[in-house]
């Protein structure tokens, strides 16, 4: 389900050729992609990813490549885009826009520790004051503009209960303005999967392409909704504890946030119930062909409309 | 006699706040340094190096971080200098220009095999493929010009056969123009010290501090005085042709190249000689305190004037 435009050894080795990364020594596809073609490529220097984009375009993508070398260049561990020799990051193969990006170390921890929180606490925050001098903006195009839009589209498949609640949470965000919070670089989707540890530390942040311009507590609360509750998605104190000591040494939190920290956390849950409801009642042609269960973000989000004090530095 | 400018553990992890890699956890100077202070530095992120310029100036500098810079950006294993909250990549520590680099992983192989020198001539070409996308020029500090410059202030100490060696070599190549040839950035002081091997790949090309605008082929002319000779001085068959092949294959050398081949393996010659001449008879305060035997390079260029046909692909 992941490679949807094949790449032959001959092309891929023609097409490196535009690169200072060596000779080609293997490549085979990557299963887990939804968005895009992914290949691992092994050259004479090393291990890369190669990305044919599918769904996004030449206007978008500058920014993802451009602000993933950005962050690169200021230490953060993320996939690096290679220029090619005419210092361009974005190429073309086999008629798709195409990338290929450093191959990082580590895999994903599906079972964090305080530790682990602590770590991604601590490296957002660090990412987050990175991307303060990064010069593009793109609205998160899964903000609110894009809830809206979606929700009509959903509606029609949810019982009277589910209509209320979604109704009810686009009211409630829509009532509440965030233009006091700290805005910059979001990565907007850093669930486990897109995390990589290595020996304990972040080998790399990865799957960038729903970054976005947007206030920083978002990405907060995308992180504690999924790396720091327990499996009916209610809050674990101790992960939650670290993750926002962690990234408070580093970037400090304001009351500002603090006063509108319930409401993101709420905001984080709609969007990817939002979404995953979009990917099960809304398929396109050629996508996602296990959408995941819309069911654990609206349990969040219920969770979330009744938390009257939710963890906190 | 390394470490000119002491860093106290708190001035360093104050200064580190200024960068998005984490909070110090250790830090040794190097001993090794002739020309700058370092450190290597552990963070929580990673290990980097340090580097406080002593006689590099703030003007000189961006051509050598940019640099650096636009090669790790095209693949090339290369010291990347850390960009600070500014977007900054030279900042300032304790009066000095001072820059953070990643530190790149491996050795340096002291005894190279002819597979050592193949390694390192493929990524000699793609270096020299990807520096041709570096928009800044900075003419070879240790060119033509320099040279004359220092001839005169080293005559004095050699004897006549010495003297007319380098009064004659100056000629021989004052009545060579090279216009003709491939330029480019070049590393110019390519030396077995300056490369790192990881498990047989390179693993970095190191200490930038003598790049330069100039023709490729005084980068190659450098490496095989160096990394294909025998003790005397003379070539090793095996290992020139194994790194001119290896270079070949990613860039192909010119006729024009080939032309001038002798011409530059004395260029490079003459220009190790003169310095360590310089070195020896003109020390400076606090500089060089075991300087390199300038009677090798003296030895490499009386050979290379008597080749009639050096090693060529």
């Amino acid at each position: 389900m992941a490679v949807f435009t094949p790449v032959s050894r001959d092309e891929l080795s023609l097409w490196l050729k535009n690169f200072s990364i060596g000779t080609l020594t293997g490549f085979e596809g990557i299963a887990t992609g939804i968005e895009n073609t992914n290949y691992f490529v092994a050259t004479s220097h090393a291990r890369y990813v190669l990305t044919l984009f599918e769904k996004l375009t030449r206007a978008e993508l500058p920014f993802y490549l451009n602000l993933m070398s950005h962050l690169a260049r200021h230490g953060i561990p993320c996939p690096a885009p290679i220029a090619d020799h005419g210092n361009r990051l974005l190429g073309e193969l086999n008629g798709k826009p195409a990338a290929i990006v450093t191959c990082l170390s580590g895999r994903s921890e599906l079972s964090p520790t305080p530790e682990h929180c602590a770590a991604l606490g601590a490296m957002l925050a660090e990412m987050h004051l990175a991307g303060q001098s990064f010069g593009m903006r793109l609205e998160n195009p899964r903000g609110p503009k894009w809830w809206r839009a979606t929700a009509p589209q959903v509606m029609p498949f949810l019982d009277a209960a589910r209509r209320k609640l979604l109704g009810d949470e686009l009211a409630f965000q829509a009532s509440h303005r965030l233009d006091a919070l700290p805005r910059g670089v979001v990565h907007a989707d850093l669930f486990r999967d897109n995390v990589l540890f290595d020996q304990g530390r972040i080998g790399g942040f990865i799957d960038f392409y729903f970054a976005g311009s947007d206030v920083l507590l978002f990405d907060l609360a995308v992180c504690v909704n999924d790396w720091c509750v327990d499996a009916a998605g209610g809050f674990d104190a101790a992960r939650a504890g670290a993750f926002l000591a962690a990234y408070h040494a580093v970037r400090a939190l304001t009351e500002n946030e603090r006063a509108a920290w319930s409401v993101l956390l709420r905001a984080a849950a709609l969007r990817f119930w939002l979404s995953r409801l979009f990917d099960l009642h809304v398929p396109r042609r050629g996508e996602i062909v296990h959408p995941h269960d819309p069911e654990h973000f609206r349990r969040i989000l219920e969770l979330r409309t009744g938390d009257p004090a939710p963890p906190w530095v």
